[in-house]
């Protein structure tokens, strides 16, 4: 599973609106089959692992990080049929599809098939895996993640607006691979006219997978190669995105917050002073110490350079 | 030496002008004798473990933080003496003592009685250790630590002043523990007024040692208990404080930065965001973003239950 956890990790960002698999074929102890989703969403990984796995799959196991789908389509069959016919013997997988199409029914196929199937396998790590899917599902938007690069202070930048830099090289590299994981880049207005040519993917060989650069403005409205949005609530509307990276700056980041709208905080942070400069965020409508308490879980940290990378997640289960 | 430098952080705070020592000895590899500079600076370690030691002292060997002094004073004998009446075979030092009276006549006086002499043995933790001793020297000046409370987002308190609490009773116990590590605790007037009462330290068993309280006002002179002086520099003429805890508030913290005047950052970090409340800094005097690099340097870092506690020092090498 930690291979095919692996795998899905490739399609993050290029799969919306489907989600973003990782499969792996077993037989005798050996891989004979890997596969994701692939861009746009077909195919799906259990059809690539299989056609890698050719007559190979008939007894093996199957690990895949999500229920094999139940819908057939005119984009291609059904992965539980795929399996079935291919004759695999067991189905192991992270998760139960949500999707209203399979939602049970692809397991139900399975068994029916006569094949065994394992379920909730490494569950936590396939729902981070597959967050932009899952969150789209749930709450009928995409996943935001809200990405601070700040001082020890919690500055953004000087006073003076100068930001270059904070963090070091190997922060700065991270940043960029963050976003070829996203479909989506958000930014405000002042942003947009202080770093409009840089925010893209700079690193050899992810160029291409630069993404839809997302606009929050209620007074700009036409910008060529840029889709403005006026409202952080309008992120729902945008097609073919389930993963959206919201980089600053203070007004657009505090919106964000303010509205509940942020799933993860990306934190890069610099061990420096500034001192008097721009915070990194602005009200987000907190009225008492207590109830800031709680809301953030760290899942992930570690040292790029002199700089330390934190992960925070919504804690969304105390209510 | 890991234990002598042990014992040397229980005189820690407490020894001031004198420096925070600790001394193991050790014979056919038992410990006959531990010590530690005791209130007041005196009896020193050295005299301390020999006395427990007794005759078990002849042929021991004896691991001690700082080069045994070789200046004989009213107030004791110097150790280097105390050391070869006693029959020391070898002393193992970690650091020279940079006081004029001693500065390597300790090291000469016990090799001339015949005694094998160690020098550099865990030189970094003990110029840690005796932080406050040392800078006193080089410097002239307490060795200062400003502390600083923040949220994820470099905030101190809410807008309207709300502090209680950001960070944990963990992170907040540890903090009381710091207070008692430090002969001085310094506030500005806003802090003074807000949290005189609680400026003690509040852990079972060290309530006695509670620091002297300054405060750092223009405007305020005389204030029952408190010591007042007008500028961060005025530190230099506190009478036996060789270690100042800086507490706050962001006025306090700036005016040290910009005098350059803080030797260790210690930050506790809470995982909440506040958003457009009290900032850590004020203007520190940075013009440049590149000056700002390169100045603090991490040296501990801990989870303390919901919060991190991160230490830094500053860079004095670079230019």
């Amino acid at each position: 599973m930690g291979v095919a956890l692996a795998l899905a990790e490739r399609g993050r960002g290029r799969t919306a609106p489907n989600p973003n698999v990782g499969c792996v074929i077993v037989r005798e102890g050996r891989v004979v089959g890997r596969g994701w989703t692939q861009t746009g969403g077909r195919p799906h990984a259990e059809a690539m692992a299989l056609a890698e796995a050719g007559a190979n799959a008939r007894g093996a196991i199957a690990y895949v990080t999500l229920e094999p789908c139940a819908h057939r389509s005119p984009r291609g069959p059904a992965c539980s049929d795929l399996l079935s016919e291919a004759g695999v013997a067991r189905v192991v997988a992270a998760l139960e599809d949500p999707d209203a199409r399979t939602a049970g029914e692809g397991f139900a196929r399975l068994e029916a098939a006569g094949i065994a199937v394992t379920r909730g396998i490494r569950t936590a790590e396939a729902r981070r895996s597959m967050a932009g899917f899952l969150t789209r599902q749930a709450l009928g938007r995409p996943h935001v993640t809200l990405k601070l690069a700040t001082s020890l202070d919690g500055c953004i930048a000087m006073a003076d607006g100068s930001s270059r830099w904070i963090t070091g090289s190997q922060a700065r590299a991270h940043a960029h691979l963050e976003r070829s994981r996203h479909e989506a880049i958000l930014v405000g207005r002042g942003t947009y006219e202080a770093d409009a040519p840089r925010l893209d993917v700079r690193l050899p060989g992810l160029e291409e997978r630069g993404p839809m650069r997302v606009l929050l403005s209620s007074t700009v409205q036409d910008v060529p190669g840029w889709t403005v949005i006026a409202t952080p609530q309008d992120i729902t509307a945008l097609p073919r995105v389930d993963h959206i990276l919201v980089e600053g700056g203070e007004a657009v980041a505090s919106a964000f917050l303010a509205a509940d709208l942020v799933d993860r905080l990306l934190l890069y942070r610099a061990p420096i002073l500034i001192g008097g400069g721009k915070t990194a965020l602005g009200d987000i409508g907190l009225t008492d110490l207590t109830a800031a308490h709680r809301r953030w879980a760290i899942v992930d940290a570690r040292q790029l350079g002199m700089d330390r990378r934190e992960v925070y997640e919504r804690e969304r289960n105390e209510g």
